[in-house]
């Protein structure tokens, strides 16, 4: 029997041991994707205790609690933290096999250097020890980033933002992480959710174009688009519930903008042609500037709406959604290469379905740089040993897995980054069987160069990132 | 190599041996969803010889005889059960990796301690042993069930069923097993389906309730909830083709009602809006009471026209059905809960995709109770080592697996109650290969419970059945 | 660890080791699918060098040198092919857990019996050494055939082929390999494609037949569906996007069938009712006949339109598509057996989510000889260790994997066969894994017979070639 979590955790194999130890772990991090809040890196933000830490926000933690009985009041109601906290260890012996399990204690060991198993018994003791450390400035936010040998961090950020942090992080003297802000266009788009007219109006605001037409919108979304390339900006990011590709011509297209802004409803047809005419927008005009496009689909969102009345979005009322892209990823990504407008891309499936589907089409619009296409890292309810195994097999099966980008948090959490470890472990381990079972020859250069490379430094090309190689 | 099905058949590790002989192998059975007859347990039935015993009724077997090509003769026709048998144990050496090659030769060890290998030349021997025991009282249902340790039984019952064999067993003395009657009334919300207006009729009767309406219908409908209630009915079972979510308004379920009870044809939208209305009620009635909802859906059936007017239904002639039902079960789900009306509910898909999807719904309505949704076990097709495999691997995950109610026969056979040491020695496995693997720690006291629960206590709690725990 | 790609490769038990070694490597090869051209085997062609062998029209492999950002001009392009092949060669290292990695070192080392791994710096040794060998006799197509112990060969030819070379080799005493046509009727089907009413036109050259009506469509197939059969022709092929069943009456299909002859759009429900038509023709002549229909479906095609404009199809722009054809298959299967006059089948979906499906679709049908009704060997994308593994123990879950015809090509390369091999061992893999985990008894005739059915005779049986069992 293996130890629990020791040392070689996950890494079942000699090879898998000696990638990872000597190859993987000694990577910095590039965190291209999550939802850290730039203004928390600034102003070195320290929490209060664990439950702060580890609860405050973290929905996927949430479900598990509500899974097991906890009522809401221990999750995100009024009860003190250090009984928020009982409850969520006692949670977690229930958890077997749920990537939680493994997160919280490789943050607990990582950071906290405390190798406790988390229930109920413990929670005292954990409680008590990590509220020491948490007093700590290696505590504070720039502190666990510097610890956890994070280089570079891309953030999450509306276009109507003004980036102030991004800014101030830029022209801190004491500041060396990069943390590029990502342009996450999905209100400008989303013309049959409530509030586009007044998102509409803000963005006029902020970009002081009077958007009267489809036009105008453009434009000024294009001033939008050179602040953050301005400010280091290096990819966008799209949460679609599902991908759509249906045309209409410039008349039908301004027509429904009409509509939208006078906050009439539009129809599914209406709303996916609108949302097709803005999406080849942006792609084009990420392909000019060599931005990457992350698109993120596949998610029914707030399922639960007696809960999304009480607590709001994001609280852990999210589902996969199986209605079917297939035609339409196709139909989008086609448009733009024919008309020499495809950036680079990452296409992220919440459905693990998905995984071939995605591996075959990135395969069709290779072939202008290195991996051009990406079918991105296990994204959320797949960000699980399972999950991840599932998506690099079949990446591996189906285009070369040598060129992956690799690993991102997607997280809100500063205390996530052990996800890195995880990752890494899990890759090193499946190259490790792989050269164990006599698939792949044993050269410990090449093969430590490779995980490197997908531990590192093909996301700090694909991304443009000003850091060594 | 490991012995043939020695006494550690699917144990891996350690591990895995300790928890399931120490600990699952020990607990009773609780087979909460069945298609056991219960008259056959009130009346004691014995069966004649192991044709009758195990191809009676038994669609999966005919199946695969049909696929090694054996004529119909052998399977559902006049063949002496002799020669049937001939040809069922020369089917079996073809299904290496089928589960009924498991099953059956657990069930030759278990009930009638013979370890040979089923195969042609072997089949005589094992009919003459078989015919020898089958003869003794213990090999009659009651015999069966106890030798099973089998403390509940949950059958699967009609609305328009008056349950006499259910109150039959309840006011019998000897009878020391539970044996509850589940709610299936399918037919009172297939509307589309010929014979809807008798079996409306027939419903009236029963329940001595003139089904002129919609409300009426209810009203019926109640009257036998109450009935079942009162006899031990702890759930509900619903096979959908799909799951449907279509709102129409009083009115328009009224009209479509009535064409129904005229024996007209209804649309595919109408029957759905029906269908929704009545699966809303019956969601309310059972919250009110209790009692678990069920939900099988995403089977085809009888997609053999030929075979089905020749054998009927349930011949072996189904297969999946790959039609999304993930909007519809959300939209029916989120209906129930922003009502309060959401009972506990389990979900079975035939369709393996839907694994995902359908752990990640149930995060969505979690939190009135431990595990008040549940991601039910792999169902038929699916019942096999992989199949419950993926759907526990995906279970836990997604969720907590050590809330899972785990195993059910789903059978129509007194002999299959050794798929629930199947399923255990599967989850014992799994488990053992957490620990082993050093994802989860090794705390015999801890795991053992949990497979304990898994297999035995949760269920019992989940359904409320009056039981030791 | 083990050695790279060594004589165990993939056989990581004794029982594998043995089943593979002693039963599987010395059965003869069927390649019952693929699309080798007659011509070239009646004029046994010699290849000029590796690079034509390998990349002249291998577009899997262009796919990944795409993906590794090699520019077109190395790979459909002028490039000289010396500098092709090298960069093919620095592409492989990056191609870890891609089929490709392992066909192309089976290749090299089975016909060229050369161990370099394939890099950069070994290219240009693998190119000298290769180069000389092809120079040899035995590595002209006759040759290569051969020493690969190939027996039969199914091609795949268009109804208007004429069959000059399968006559050709029929008369040939030279030639003692099997190759048998096989009739892809995609264009007399694909009403909504340009060209149709051309080829319809050329159909009627050809079959002397004056193609006014549906009837005489019908009729003219049949004049070559004749002549097939008199050349051997034992099975059909079909490239569907999605199965389609759609009925229309006799005068809806005449109808659209004559949009289709004066060259109108028809709509996509009109196209699926003349398919649906055409293809229930085809099953029932086909079960007239005995000949095996292999329906190939799940690929969206020419994704990149501009790539397919600039190199045109089957170049390497495919993708699965995730288009439910379910309900269609059930639907279409039905139809034929209800009227006597289904044909023995063969099913394969591009998208591996189907594998389920397929499994239980063929069991509604089974039982007019063994396994009539076939999960076809994981095709294209799925054509990967993993895939196969996945194919065969989905179709041992659901059915009798005994029954199974096995492995095909597929493919264009006359040295291909060595994925008969791949294929082989992975087979012998798993039957040894469940041997050595207990899940079936060892007996090396009955599992040795097993897996020389699988390879070999199941095949030969199937298409009722006329060679020894």
């Amino acid at each position: 029997m293996r130890a629990f979590m020791d040392k070689d955790f996950l890494l079942q194999s000699d090879t898998a041991k000696t990638l990872y130890h000597e190859h993987a772990a000694k990577m910095p991090i590039i965190d291209y994707h999550c939802h850290i809040n730039p203004q928390e890196i600034m102003e070195n933000v320290r929490f209060e205790n664990i439950t702060r830490a580890w609860l405050g926000g973290d929905h996927y933690k949430w479900r598990q609690m509500r899974t097991v009985g906890v009522s809401e009041e221990f999750i995100t109601g009024n009860a003190p933290d250090r009984e928020k906290f009982q409850k969520f260890c006692e949670t977690m012996p229930l958890l077997i096999g749920n990537p939680i399990y493994h997160w919280s204690h490789l943050e607990l060991r990582r950071y906290f250097d405390c190798d406790l198993v988390i229930n109920g018994e413990n929670a005292e003791a954990i409680w008590t020890l990590t509220g020491e450390k948490l007093k700590q400035d290696s505590f504070r936010a720039r502190g666990i980033i510097a610890q956890s040998n994070v280089k570079a961090i891309g953030t999450t950020d509306d276009p109507v933002d003004d980036l102030e942090w991004h800014r101030a992080l830029l022209e801190d003297p004491t500041n060396d992480v990069i943390v590029a802000p990502t342009m996450r266009p999905d209100k400008a788009i989303n013309i049959d959710k409530p509030g586009f007219a007044a998102y509409i109006a803000k963005l006029a605001d902020v970009s002081d174009v009077n958007i009267g037409t489809v036009e105008k919108l453009k434009a000024a979304l294009l001033t939008r688009i050179a602040l953050f390339d301005a400010l280091g900006c290096r990819a966008s990011d799209h949460g679609l519930g599902y991908v759509t590709y249906r045309r209409g011509d410039a008349r039908m297209v301004e027509d429904i903008f009409q509509k939208g802004l006078a906050g009439e409803a539009v129809t599914e047809a209406e709303a996916e042609i609108f949302k097709t005419e803005l999406m080849l927008f942006f792609g084009g005009e990420f392909a000019r500037l060599g931005w990457v496009m992350q698109i993120h689909y596949g998610a029914q969102r707030n399922c639960n709406t007696a809960m999304l009345e009480r607590l709001g979005p994001d609280t852990g009322f999210d589902a996969i959604s199986t209605r079917d892209s297939g035609e339409a990823i196709v139909g989008f990504l086609d448009a733009l290469a024919k008309t020499g407008r495809l950036p680079k891309t990452v296409l992220y499936s919440l459905n693990p379905n998905d995984n071939a589907l995605l591996g075959t089409i990135i395969g069709c619009y290779q072939g202008d740089g290195v991996g051009k296409m990406q079918h991105g890292s296990a994204w959320w309810f797949n960000d699980t040993k399972r999950g991840m195994e599932e998506q690099m097999l079949m990446l591996a099966s189906l285009g070369a897995l040598g060129t992956f980008i690799g690993m991102l948090t997607d997280s809100r959490s500063f205390l996530s980054y052990p996800r890195h470890e995880y990752f890494r472990r899990i890759l090193c381990n499946l190259i490790g069987d792989l050269v164990e079972n006599g698939e792949y020859p044993w050269d410990k250069k090449a093969l430590g160069a490779l995980v490197e490379d997908i531990s590192y430094r093909n996301a700090v090309r694909y991304f443009g990132f000003d850091l060594p190689l």
